[in-house]
């Protein structure tokens, strides 16, 4: 009780001086209920300022752990993961880990990217001394530190140094513009911290994409909906950069050209070719680019719902004198009432999901134009889900205190996010579509199997991707294991769940995807069925939906 | 596709004819997730109509389920649970139980009687044939449908009647007055149903006090603020009625009386007993009767701090003609500066929950004007709680729709729950407390060890009671093992859990409980920490607390 007291006193201080965060000691022994329920009861009078629970990186080995003396296993991750559930996922608790100087199995190691963790503190006993007398660290722990780099988790070194190491290494400080400052020099800990930014310094830069995508790592945005909504100007300008997928196309284009007609016709036969849903155009210059580099006559029909990005087509055609080639169609692909028929029919509706921008219906629509041996460009897309740890996104879902947030999913560039096990296949279209019932409904049950070498984890939805066939061998996608290179037009989806699941080690979770529809709109329900069956979520599409 | 349209048409149909209910037929093989979807999609478009799923009563042995091949242990209640909990406890889904010819293990039936089972239907196939060819049920049947008939359930009687039986009986008819409607007498089922008739017959009267009960099963209502606000007339006319109650503490003074004033002083020694929340005067006249029992002589002090109860207390003294006995003081026991001191302080001061109406607060501030040797009646007191399958109080806490109500504490009648391990002390108070710290903060962590076998059950919240030491071998209490027979002035109080927690045979529910103490208020907290976590239920008292 006394503990309890100035714990509260010291918080209620170090609120007053306005301070950004505080480190919270250790929980100590198996139950960490008592001291959680103390924090709990901080945590909901606290303004601004965060908690920093400290964590000893720790985790024994399953083998070490059969001594029947321990019935509770010493995984911290577990520690943390009671903590941070009696403390309701709260987030402004968030984890300092205590580096030590071994390091658990490299596979638990992943589980933390997916936690909020903001400081790793390094103890100088987790340093080796090098032949020259120097502080440095084990290739496992540089792994990790290049990790914490990697998610923006700062280091602190702590700890005595260890006798017999130089101080304050004027060698190394030279490069930094901190000469004058003898005191910070003179810093008995100042080597550490050297190598610690040497390490920062060995770092290979970030790839020119991944720095444009910077700014929207774990930024939760809302899927377009361009079949009820008509996008920007600004939308397709972004989206008609992305040079990879339109020579994706066209090499599909070129391909189909090829098939439908022989070499010896190409001067002859013309071949139609409608771009369904043209927008401002991309679609139709890589179509007369694959012409051009095939040698087939073409004559291309677009056709686009959205009157000004008409506009936009008509002085691109007029400005590259397509006008005898190009018919541009101001009308809704689904209910055109085309004058003759097309040999090929080329779209790209795709969302990160695959079908989630309701690319089938569209495509169903636009089948009654396609000759009967006609082909469509893409032939067919899958959609696929994996279960991931991500506490930030999660917590974004939960700050907004609604069911809808909760049965919503999100287009994100997945970054502080474990992938648990690998992506499945979930819906599969494709097109034309020639089975006669021709409902676009789904029903998909998932069963991943959780590493059993990993620890328990905790899923807080999942990442969904799609992979697409254009044609015969061309492909384009953004499934982690065969995504196209270079290519910026997706992010990733993300589901969420509205518990989070603790799946253990070696056990299966069971996950169902539905895709629905309904008369004026589309929209998936999903939930997990085992080990603990969650609610059915998104129900009838009472939160999200794409409308039709 | 097909099913789930004409499912969709048939239980719209239905709802159109005002139906109260519809029988859904039973979940197929090991995985209802996509039934699941389609039944919680038509109840959230539901109006009053109810759904009745039918399970068939089925649990195979853990010995039998060893079989390699099956991964899934046939236990129905399993799939019901997993159903339910897809559907997110909709409280318009119910059960209609399959009665087979053969009942799982008697341990595992309990579990039902915490469902909202509102049907049971008896196949045919489960009946015997007696010697004079009528139908019977085995003696496990009859147990079972004694209970159906405690618990308000539905008998329905299905199937056809096994060939040779008499058809309509008239020697049981001629009991009803329905002789004039032949077609019922003849129904070809009516033996079966007179039989289940006749075994209701058979049941053993409900007490007295069960019958007064009724009204009150399973109703939640929210435990009194006895302290901060004054209770009225009707409270106290209840209350006074309980002769059991009285007795224990007339029995209990009277030892204190015997012990404080040997025999032979009895004539010349005066006790000076002081009432503290006496109220209108029950604990006065049993004090009273107490002292001409032994021939002790008594000075009362009855104190009481509701000026309206004053009143009453006034004019029962001037009406016995106690006013040479008993000094009124209307005054709260906390602040009264008393003119002497007391050899025995007697109150009844305590809630369902023991300590959950502040006695403990009131009695150390009432301690300063008691002697250093003096007797407090009651002398301890220790809570106790039990985990409880209830989903019937679940939904009418979840009905509320907010936090408040999943965190407050509810005075409750339980019948329908099912009590999943024996109930284990919780917080225990002793009066006088010489303790010099004397905190009446607390903290208990329990370990309730569920049967193996049961089969998995369900944790919709925990059952709380007290048990009270009066004096020395004198009892008072509701703890279901030990209670004392006959006083109804307290039912059980139910702490409900935010999120039901599924528990499998032979594992531990780790649970805890606090009671918290500031400066105007005293609370509850209280989580499960195993299996898995909950979040710390009424943090800081958010929700729920006593007013001091």
């Amino acid at each position: 009780m006394d503990s309890e007291i100035t714990l509260k006193q010291e918080i209620a201080w170090a609120s007053h001086l306005s301070l950004q965060a505080c480190l919270l000691p250790a929980p100590k022994g198996t139950s960490c209920a008592n001291y959680a329920r103390c924090v709990n009861q901080i945590l909901l009078g606290l303004n601004n300022m965060k908690l920093w629970l400290r964590i000893p990186l720790l985790k024994t080995d399953d083998n070490d752990s059969m001594d029947v003396n321990s019935i509770h296993p010493v995984d911290s991750w577990e520690l943390w993961n009671s903590f941070r559930m009696l403390c309701e996922h709260h987030s402004q608790l968030s984890i300092a880990l205590d580096i030590l100087s071994s390091i658990p199995p490299a596979n638990s190691l992943g589980r933390w990217f997916g936690e909020s963790v903001r400081a790793a503190i390094m103890d100088t006993d987790s340093f080796l001394t090098n032949a020259r007398g120097y502080p440095c660290l084990s290739k496992r722990h540089q792994n990790l530190v290049a990790g914490f780099f990697n998610h923006s988790i700062q280091i602190v070194v702590s700890g005595k140094p260890v006798n017999g190491l130089p101080k304050g290494s004027t060698d190394l400080a030279a490069d930094h513009n901190d000469r004058n400052f003898d005191a910070v020099q003179r810093h008995p800990l100042r080597p550490y911290l050297d190598y610690i930014g040497y390490l920062y310094q060995k770092m290979d830069p970030l790839p020119e994409q991944e720095r444009f995508e910077l700014g929207y790592r774990d930024f939760l945005q809302s899927p377009l909906q361009p079949l009820m909504d008509n996008l920007e100007a600004q939308t397709y300008e972004t989206f008609e950069k992305d040079a990879v997928k339109y020579i994706q196309y066209q090499r599909a284009i070129c391909k189909a050209l090829q098939d439908r007609v022989p070499e010896e016709k190409a001067s002859t036969l013309t071949i139609v070719l409608m771009v369904v849903g043209a927008g401002r155009g991309p679609l139709v210059r890589a179509s007369l680019q694959a012409a051009e580099e095939t040698g087939r006559k073409l004559k291309i029909y677009a056709v686009e719902k959205n009157p000004n990005a008409i506009v936009t087509l008509h002085s691109l055609v007029k400005l590259e004198g397509w006008e005898d080639t190009v018919t541009i169609i101001s009308s809704d692909m689904r209910h055109w009432d085309a004058s003759e028929k097309a040999d090929i029919l080329v779209s790209e509706l795709l969302g990160s999901f695959g079908d989630n921008e309701l690319s089938p219906e569209c495509l169903d629509g636009a089948q009654r134009f396609l000759k009967d041996d006609g082909i469509s460009i893409p032939s067919s897309y899958t959609s696929f889900v994996q279960p991931v740890t991500a506490s930030k996104l999660y917590n974004d879902v939960k700050s907004h205190k609604d069911l809808v947030h909760f049965e919503t999913a999100y287009v994100v560039k997945l970054h502080n996010v474990v992938r648990l096990a690998a992506s499945q296949p979930v819906f599969t279209f494709t097109h034309p579509n020639k089975s006669s019932k021709g409902s676009n409904q789904r029903h998909k049950k998932l069963r991943f199997e959780i590493p059993s070498d990993t620890g328990s984890a905790m899923v807080h939805g999942f990442a969904g991707y799609f992979d697409a066939t254009l044609y015969k061998d061309v492909y384009l996608g953004i499934e982690p294991s065969t995504a196209t290179p270079n290519m910026f037009s997706w992010f990733a989806i993300f589901f969420p769940l509205r518990t989070p699941v603790i799946v253990h080690p070696g056990s299966a979770l069971e996950v169902h995807f539905w895709r629905c529809c309904g008369p004026t709109k589309v929209w998936y329900e999903w939930c997990v069925a085992s080990p603990c069956p969650s609610p059915i979520h998104n129900s009838n599409g009472r939160s999200y939906w794409v409308g039709l």
